[in-house]
């Protein structure tokens, strides 16, 4: 991570955990804290660089911005929740790139056995990645393996085509929920995007965004298949219809994330929303990379090589 | 196509005109013969081979077998229908391979537009095909635009990664109906028959199957993801499911259709059910050995380049 993104990430740590630690709601694991969190809500008019480090383990809060050494469960949690960013204040022990709990563990190969989300699914629990994310007809088996743990249940709608119709969409939503899913990740209607029907590729995002109401929603765009322009119209779109995350791509299609199309699409979409990097990325290197070109979410099969050689670089410890 | 599936083709005509012929209930547009009628059922005991052409155009049948020259649109209405072979009896004019009437015209690409599938439409009344097989999200267009001519429509479910729940599987299905489908392929949960869960699978079909009802329902294995032991129990369960066709490939698997599969699955599934070879046909060739094989339909996206080389091999008609 360059010196750049380190005083950035530093500048974000403070505006963010100080929103989440000092709104009146607090803490609560069941808070699904949205990424569209809209950080220009200053109104508190809190400047954390005049406070010292608080006395939160006690209950106490006083929005000092330490929060990432005090509370990590925590700010796992937020994370895990949908975050776009979060960290720490100025003089608090070194923040480093946690990529474990940025990571959407991923195992959609439809010959994927029982046996295999299981292995997923303890895996995720052991490196304590942020989901493990499944086809949907294994949600229920993956919410019973990650009970009781941080690791949420992450599934794919209209996937990989997106070409299903809108109505077939939200029936999955909601079945997937009912299961147990925490977070959708849709195909949009890629075809109707490259013809500009821009009302249905929107409605259909909304109508899904409705039907998924307090989870998390990613949009996955299948950037291989589109130009530039049909990029930055995606995520407007998907910005508009209200989702939480825009994702790159199904890892079934011709191509998979590129530094380019994250940074594309980082840019389109602001700070406001998540931009998750997915298909192709088999090693630390590129999952670095994509976070340094904005990404807040990675989607991996080889999250534990990821890990492991992120862990390797940091002492071991990740 | 070689003499003896000549002859075959010749001694099955017989069989399955008669028998739509002189059936009690007769020949319409509207009726979905499926294609698992069983041939054993013999009983009106009638030798074809001694009665003469009737007079069917004045509405007379004398069960002579001759419908394939005389009455060839209703012919190829059961051949559209789903009936695994339709032919004459000895003595009509030569009977010839008509690949078009065997082939889902499909366009499955998920960038695909509503110009591209107009055109798939177009160019599947203009020659005739089986079907216009296309993503969901398209099937009220298709409906519009196949209206009044032969040509069906034909759909996808959990396509094409089949990880879907059956719950989704059910609802697409119904949906894919109430928009106009006539036929539903749809990919069974390759996870499942992989870790022998034989009644999950078994279930899955079964549900779509009650959904789909008077629909023609292919069962998609995606073979490139088999064994032949795996081949041999999916085509099983879908026969006991009541499906009636097993088809091999989505066509976005690591493989396509073999002739090897082709084979093995009509081996297993008996003369009782369609197979549909789809996947990676892209000639005249290919299409052909897959017929010579065994199959019953051609899942193609180079239709029209089949066709056009049938017809540059038959004196410029098809």
């Amino acid at each position: 991570m360059s010196e750049y993104n380190l005083e950035k990430l530093v500048d974000e740590i403070t505006k963010e955990v100080l929103r989440a630690l000092a709104s009146n709601t607090g803490l609560s694991s069941n808070t699904s804290l949205s990424s569209n969190i809209s950080l220009k809500d200053e109104s508190k008019g809190i400047d954390p660089f005049l406070l010292s480090p608080c006395e939160a383990l006690t209950g106490e809060c006083n929005a000092c911005g330490h929060c990432p050494s005090k509370l990590e469960d925590k700010v796992l949690q937020i994370i895990q929740g949908g975050a776009c960013r979060i960290g720490g204040t100025l003089g608090m022990p070194s923040v480093r790139p946690d990529l474990a709990s940025l990571i959407d563990h991923t195992l959609l190969k439809p010959e994927a056995t029982k046996e295999d989300v299981i292995k997923l699914c303890q895996e995720a629990v052991q490196h304590k990645f942020a989901s493990v994310c499944i086809n949907p007809s294994w949600v229920s088996l993956v919410k019973e393996q990650v009970e009781g743990s941080s690791v949420k249940v992450c599934t794919v709608v209209g996937f990989p085509l997106g070409a299903t119709t809108t109505i077939a969409k939200v029936m999955e939503t909601r079945d997937a929920i009912a299961n147990g899913a925490d977070e959708i990740d849709m195909v949009l209607n890629v075809g109707a995007l490259k013809a500009k029907q821009d009302d249905l590729v929107f409605k259909d995002i909304q109508a899904v965004r409705e039907a998924s109401s307090e989870k998390i929603l990613k949009v996955i765009l299948e950037t291989a298949l589109l130009s530039d322009e049909e990029k930055v119209r995606a995520c407007k779109l998907a910005k508009q219809a209200g989702a939480d995350f825009v994702k790159t791509s199904t890892g079934f299609g011709p191509g998979g994330a590129t530094v380019h199309d994250v940074a594309l699409m980082r840019e389109t979409v602001g700070e406001e929303m998540g931009v998750k990097a997915s298909g192709g990325i088999r090693d630390y290197e590129t999952a670095l990379k994509m976070v340094e070109a904005g990404a807040t979410r990675i989607g991996a099969s080889a999250s534990v090589t990821i890990v492991k050689k992120a862990a390797a670089g940091n002492g071991g410890k990740y």
